[in-house]
């Protein structure tokens, strides 16, 4: 009974490329982890496989098993139902088109209860009390990835919605503009999301443009633009990288700029793949490029990179299981 | 002290071309009105006794007399202090561009308590509590007149952020888009303000473009064009209005989409000059300029025309008196 007692938790961070599982203690301290790659093929039933073998690595690393822990919280992409635990429509993840109860199945086969909530609020829970977010009431999480997701944190709750809020990537930035990977046009997420950017990059090399960017995914091996290719290119000044880059933080600074116009918030908190690998000199660049587009231009929010780094999604999901 | 113990106040819409005072009994019922032009020169003591005469035509109307009021309330524009009562830096009145102590001056003057709000707020507020936003706990209100206002109720609470929330008006519809008359690129209100939709028509037909507006403007002894003349043209099938109301039409679809992608609220209710007197046929067409852009399309806020009409400002700030 002594982890019990402990009142360890499990957090699991399911991403498209990768599941990050961890343990934490009564007070947040990381007590041990694992990381695996999310399927790639299969579908739910693969995906819960994989989500159980990460939390029990997990549990091992931090001397504990699953059926110890007072609870797993797993940050979901999709539509979640956090009463059901049921997630539907999770594009990004194999198979995952129609509904499947993912607590229910990973519960009876962890021997303990399981809470599932929204990736990115979860995150941008997580960034609200244990990160950047910590000095503040009201808070606009941002993260920058393969997709834009948001959050929000309103007068120190999370903000919801009729459960779908927070689809900054979807703000049109631009009328008639860029086509999104969602199918529509001039979405924020159709400049800055790194989908939408490799998709650019890709048509660009086909019509004769020259770029690194795809010579750097062969070399480490990647069949896919991560955040670290980016960030490799931008450093060795390829043109096609930074002018893709300068378009995405303009983007995201008339993007969140309007949100800040409607919502007067206190803090903008950035994270995601990209958000997090840029870090500081970006989160200044995104800041500075709000600025213009600022209603209150004489007093704007504070602009935070995320704290917690690629573990927020997971440490946030360990907050759902302390409820 | 019979019309006192009534619980009866008074409610004033300082506009920037018009003041609309009521006098309302403890059920919001009107007793009595007046409407007064708001001064075109002088300063902010000029529009304080304007102010003063429209709220005591309006007592006379509804047979009392100010100082026998429960309290007055006020929209104002600019920035509103409630505590203080103080409005500063209100641009569309005559030498307001500094701050000006309008509930003590008016209080003074009047023999009751005064309170003042943001116009857009307590417009608001007025359709949250008594009219089309009554069935709802989260709206957003968008006043489309000659700027493009918006105020928010979240969970049944008025949202204000650090009291400068609602500035919809300002969300970036087209990055390096059209000069808004705030200075800034892009702004949904550069599209659909009747300011902006003014100087664009006076830009076109300095060009040597054609249009009935003006016409209108000077058969009807106006100097500015107002909702009706717009109104009016659009009924004639006037090319440049049609043009213009379409172009603000897309920017309102794109805007309001963006702010319901980001809060997911319940409704979003139409109202100011243009809002009102277009009325359902072009809130109807706001929605559907919305739908292309909404991240959750199977289920779309509802949209409605501004339930109290052009009273929604008054009654809002004679709400501000019953607290």
């Amino acid at each position: 009974m002594a982890a019990t007692s402990d009142g360890a938790r499990g957090g699991i961070d399911l991403g498209g490329t990768k599941i990050e599982a961890l343990v934490v203690d009564a007070v947040n301290q990381v007590l041990g982890s694992a990381r695996r790659p999310t399927p790639v093929e299969g579908g739910p039933e693969d995906v819960a496989a994989q989500l159980v073998e990460a939390i029990t690595d997990a549990c091992s690393s931090a001397g504990t098993e699953p059926a110890k822990l007072r609870g797993v919280g797993v940050g979901s992409p999709g539509a979640v139902n956090p009463e059901t635990g049921i997630v539907s429509r999770a594009g990004n993840l194999p198979g995952w088109s129609g509904s499947f109860p993912l607590a229910e199945r990973l519960a009876d086969q962890l021997g303990t209860r399981v809470l599932i909530g929204n990736d990115v609020q979860v995150a941008t829970e997580a960034e609200f009390h244990l990160g950047a977010g910590r000095p503040y009431q009201s808070v606009l999480g941002v993260f920058w990835g393969t997709g834009v997701g948001g959050g929000l944190i309103l007068e120190g709750r999370p903000w919801l919605g009729r459960a779908g809020a927070g689809e900054i990537g979807h703000t049109v930035v631009k009328i008639n503009g860029a086509r999104c990977t969602c199918g529509r046009r001039g979405c924020l997420e159709a400049y800055a999301g790194r989908g939408a950017m490799e998709l650019r990059a890709r048509r660009r090399v086909a019509k004769g443009e020259h770029t690194s960017l795809f010579k750097l995914m062969e070399e480490r091996g990647r069949s896919r633009l991560t955040s670290a290719i980016w960030a490799h290119a931008l450093e060795h000044r390829d043109s096609m990288a930074i002018e893709l880059i300068d378009r995405a933080v303009e983007a995201l600074g008339a993007g969140i700029a309007s949100a800040v116009n409607l919502l007067d918030i206190e803090a903008v908190i950035i994270g995601g793949g990209l958000g997090v690998r840029f870090g500081e000199p970006y989160v200044a660049r995104i800041a500075e490029a709000m600025q213009p587009h600022l209603f209150h231009d004489e007093r704007p929010p504070n602009v935070h990179v995320a704290g917690l780094g690629d573990l927020g999604g997971a440490l946030g999901a360990a907050l759902l299981a302390s409820r």
